[in-house]
């Protein structure tokens, strides 16, 4: 079995690269929303034309990315939403709000000071990791029900 | 046709009422969640039984609201969420993105400031308003077919 | 029993009055989009504010209205679609392959010489009527086994 | 991830094998509807016999290519929807339903003239282009995270 | 709660009076086709116009019928679905797969000499009958728990 | 709202009786499987005929009553599952199941000593009680918001 | 894209040979029922124990048979049920009922004598055949766009 | 077709080995859950933390747990879920439900004694083995129509 993974949030830090390096060997299919900043907010007036207001500008592009995230996270097994240390981050609460509706395997990763402002989120999740590594002990564990030593 | 509208999010302002009360004569049902601060906080240990563990405290309440709040948004037609000006709310994008996993109509209600960071979520919603009396006017308007004057 | 029927489509002519008419004294539910042209053309805008852009000031209207016409054919069990004999109506088109893909039953009700232009919607329908009467006469029977004498 | 992208609507033009080409070398997986139109049209009595009555003529060309249809658009993960410069196209605008309905991730693909008309089906969009090469653009972007230069 | 019951299949004989009878007294809204065969045979060409071809006139009556019975299988929890001594009865074990696939409560009813022809449906089925009166036993004891004395 | 709960699992103690007095005054239907032991073993063989082997005797019974379990679990909002001091109870932990693979708010009610070999049932509810009061305070706080003084 | 194609019914001619054989060189996947008659009468008692009911002895190897049926019918995209000259042939009908309500595409082959027994069947239907040989028609045309010369 | 079969239950002896040993030469995909006892029950807190609570200990595990179990009862076609001589088996009563709430099919694994306290689940199940020899046998029917000689 492949598992597929999806590695939604916050795009300020290596958390992704971690668990992907730190999972190889393993049958994953990773997947993640487009963590270019510049080019996630301004892809949709980038391709579909220039727009005045901001609001619409944004608009464009939160649709276009729209396509990626739903597909990718309609396709996974597991979906991992990492909360990171600034911004309000409400994408990846919408995300793991959208994934848990789907019955989608939800991972939470995050600091333990946001603990209690994301509890609702938590309380929908099957695990909550602290560091990158542990979500990638969850998946060895969860494919080949090996335990870190 | 009773429409069924869950108001989500926020609690510490008086936007529920606002909509509620400019909403008398039409043919709604609103629901909520719990917006006593302090009971939603603690109802689980309250109940079931207290924790050492600030975690687990929150998980057993989180876990006791979730029964309330699945319920009235998988029965509700249209959702509104809400975001004030202060907190973190990651629960209100949460709900937003479980209730467009679900094909709820999404209103989202907000000060224009947060507009960036509520993109993605915007884009899932079939109105974005500013004030609780637009709200009003979009279910008004929903109903009865009826502009405002 | 209860049959909700939606009345979706053209809006220039009679034709829902005459099938409301026509069924008194059968126990269904009809609704209907907002049928008030210029209020369903500009309600995005009268509420949530005006905008520059045709392409928006249209977008804000259009997706008011989806909240109300995503919640009625959702909630009904015959759909009918009416094209009439001018303008390109294709959110009729749309609210027929809508409805198609829930599984609602569906009718639909067109002058003959639209039949070629319309035959993958004919296909996917139950009932393809001429006139409102013919659609009043499908509702009394499918209610009471009652054919028109 | 392979993409699967089924292309519906309008047939005269080359827009699909103008998408096509723009695309090669991302991975995807294209579809479309029979698009000869005197096979498409015929089909029905052409396999199945002979009707006296076009609108059954009709009914079996159409529920033939239903099969098809159907089918593809089940599959796919993205839908794109083209509106050309003639002809009712009631049946793009139908596909454009089924597919909303179904959650696809939708992208509608008409000349700017045909957007008051088409405005409640670009309302359920994630896009809306002008040209087949924007589309282009939109589906290496959604893929890759690449924009144009 | 009151349980909906579609009683499907066979119309020659009166076992749909003999269960509605039996039943007095309990909360159950039963549901039927449309049972008078003439009715139910011509009902297509009666309301939608005359058909040369038989095969059509037939469509025409079948989608009609379809309007009706899918509604009503849809909304029911319990159907009850007779086979009788004689025809085809293809409809019947039509409804009878329709339920099923639906996830319905699903009671067959028909004399014991079919038992073999029948197996594959009533290997779907929660109950199977020899008699109207067992079916009335059924339902009594699925609604209150008492058992025939 | 009036809220569905239903109440599966052990059928030798009170514990049905002690929630429904207690939640007297609260907006719920309550639900449960036949409760008369003796009834619900033999209704099968009571109605449908005697069977020589208990398997089928019991098959007859099981499957009579899944008529009605699952019918109520279907329209459940909350599931109730209470597992007692005795016996495997092995149909409580598959109403368990079925409800939780259905998105039902499970509840699940065991004497703390059942805490390991539930544990995997356990981790799919939305709160573990003790006490059927504390069933009775859970379904309080998600209609009313109140907490126990 | 390769098709799923299920050929359920009739197991007393060559009809599946010929569709299979005819298909040559279409990336069709081809599935069907047991088709040795004995074997799929016998098989329940002869894996898991002999039963003195013929009753039983019917329902242990339709339930078994049911395992594949299903598994085919709900990966397939394609349901083709053919009725022949004899028999009752109620399973066949209950897997187009089965094969309809999951909303695949469904193509019938019968006799044209059987028309008005099947004309409910026939009318949820996307085709239906007269001959293998048009089966094999159809799903070249979907599958390339050509018709017969 | 790769047939999807997870084998849910009893871990304290080989009846696994004994369906993948005797399964060979079929195209059969298999899965399990960790049936390593101790990595089972400390998975949880091995990875993610201790816990002072052994309810919480435990509840960590299960979750972590669920992240394999029902991802792979979703990709299933078959479940076949065995109860041993020994310990309370709730969670394979409980993944008996869940899989026949999605549909699944399912066979269960059991000796005789355990048939009256197993009705509920045996009544749910295509098939009812006693060794694990039969479940190899009803594997090999479903894929190739064989019966063991």
């Amino acid at each position: 079995m492949t598992l597929d993974v999806y590695l939604s949030g916050e795009i300020h830090t290596d958390w992704r690269e971690r668990i992907v390096t730190g999972a190889e060997g393993l049958d994953i299919s990773f997947s993640a929303p487009v963590t270019d900043h510049a080019a996630s907010d301004d892809c949709g007036v980038a391709i579909l034309g220039a727009e005045d207001s901001k609001f619409w500008h944004d608009r464009k592009g939160a649709s276009l990315n729209a396509i990626r995230t739903r597909t990718y996270i309609e396709r996974a097994d597991v979906v991992v939403v990492r909360f990171g240390e600034q911004y309000k981050q409400w994408n990846a609460a919408f995300d793991a709000g959208y994934a848990a509706a789907l019955g989608k395997a939800l991972v939470v990763l995050h600091p333990p000071e946001h603990g209690h402002a994301l509890k609702e989120i938590d309380a929908a999740a099957l695990a909550v990791a602290e560091t990158p590594e542990q979500v990638v002990q969850v998946l060895r564990y969860v494919l080949t029900g090996e335990l870190p030593r």
